[in-house]
């Protein structure tokens, strides 16, 4: 019999998701190879990629406006990348502090740029979300960020933020469980492993237009802009 | 029929592992879990870690002195956390040009230290190894760098290295291909889809006096000190 684990971190995968996995391990898609085996330079890997991006669109209906990427690591590589890509030294960026990860963003961030926590309830151990007429974001903010859902004290932000600057979000706890408007997110994060499929990689999804504000790349490897010029689609 | 990829990038798999992993997709070690389930705080899965280490180091011949990593992304991620994590801006790095992934290399460390190239057979397009006796090793140096086997022009150093400065190297598309002898290596990093297993992995093997010369952390998921720290073993 089949057991449930409902951690987070890595967890239960759909059993019918395992048996294709299962079912095609040693020949793919009639490929005579793994799937693990393909060139990454291929067609057929590139048509992995290209519809798995494309699937990932259709499940989270997200236009056009968006780029979907799937990178290294985890949340934390992630948001150590975010300041790295987007602030320099004297840039502002706006952080909102609803728990743990909240506060590993924040101070992740504070190594690049100068932070404005714009509100946090910290002092009362977490137990609620700060109102937002209370949330005081400064207007030159290069970015506003917040934790959609807290995994440790378990506050969770169901409300669509209104904001007059790009607003980036974790959604890895939460990503693919719910009905969530993308428009007003210029970029969201998810580690693969909470809630949709094995360790080791992240679903980022990016504005646009909000690419465009990139600052110059620090490290080659969290060069979004570039890795998105080099998609396969 | 099974096809055999020998590209670089991912590559062929031997059958018996495949199906090793097929059999054990739905139910792995009697946990009634895909591996890929159990949560990663499990002692199941501290013994996946703990034995595959302890594989590695019997393979490899390596002893007590090193410790095993297994690490997020591939050789770009290590080449670039290198000299994040051992060096400061006055720092003196010296490395040997034989090649594309030493000229990326190179690169990724003049961004934080002042790199000094002992020896290069580029103005001959890499066709040769530069003689031992005329690499020009500054004895300042934190570490000395090379890449064992260079992919795209074909250079590979088969001679141990002997070194005053810590030696770090490149194993990517060589490692467990032939037999090396670990003594006088510090660091050496290897990203596990040339030669080992699927990509978005690279083993990291370490010298644990080398640990020791850490310099203050810069980015917390290239933070091998504390990696080290909370391994399971």
């Amino acid at each position: 019999m089949r057991k449930w684990n409902f951690c987070a971190g890595p967890a239960a995968i759909p059993e019918e998701v395992l048996r294709d996995a299962q079912n095609e391990l040693l020949e793919w898609n009639l490929s005579g190879s793994s799937v693990m085996e393909v060139s990454h330079r291929s067609n057929l890997f590139a048509e992995v990629a290209t519809s798995s991006m494309r699937d990932i669109k259709a499940l989270l209906n997200i236009g056009d406006d968006h780029e979907v990427l799937f990178l290294q690591g985890g949340a934390t590589l992630q948001f150590t990348s975010v300041p790295l890509n987007f602030t320099k030294k004297s840039s502002i960026v706006s952080y909102l502090n609803t728990g743990l990860w909240s506060k590993k963003a924040i101070k992740a961030a504070s190594k690049y740029a100068s932070v404005n926590v714009v509100a946090s309830s910290e002092e009362s151990n977490f137990t609620f979300v700060p109102n937002t007429q209370e949330w005081r974001v400064d207007p030159d903010s290069i970015y506003f960020h917040y934790v959609m859902n807290e995994t440790i004290q378990g506050l969770a932000i169901r409300d669509p933020i209104s904001s007059e600057i790009p607003v980036i979000c974790d959604m890895s706890s939460c990503i693919l469980s719910e009905e969530v408007n993308f428009n007003n997110l210029d970029l969201v994060y998810a580690g693969a492993q909470k809630n949709i499929g094995p360790a080791g990689l992240t679903l980022v999804i990016i504005k646009k237009d909000f690419l465009e504000k990139l600052m110059k790349i620090f490290l080659i490897f969290l060069a979004i802009k570039k890795i998105v010029r080099q998609a396969p689609c």
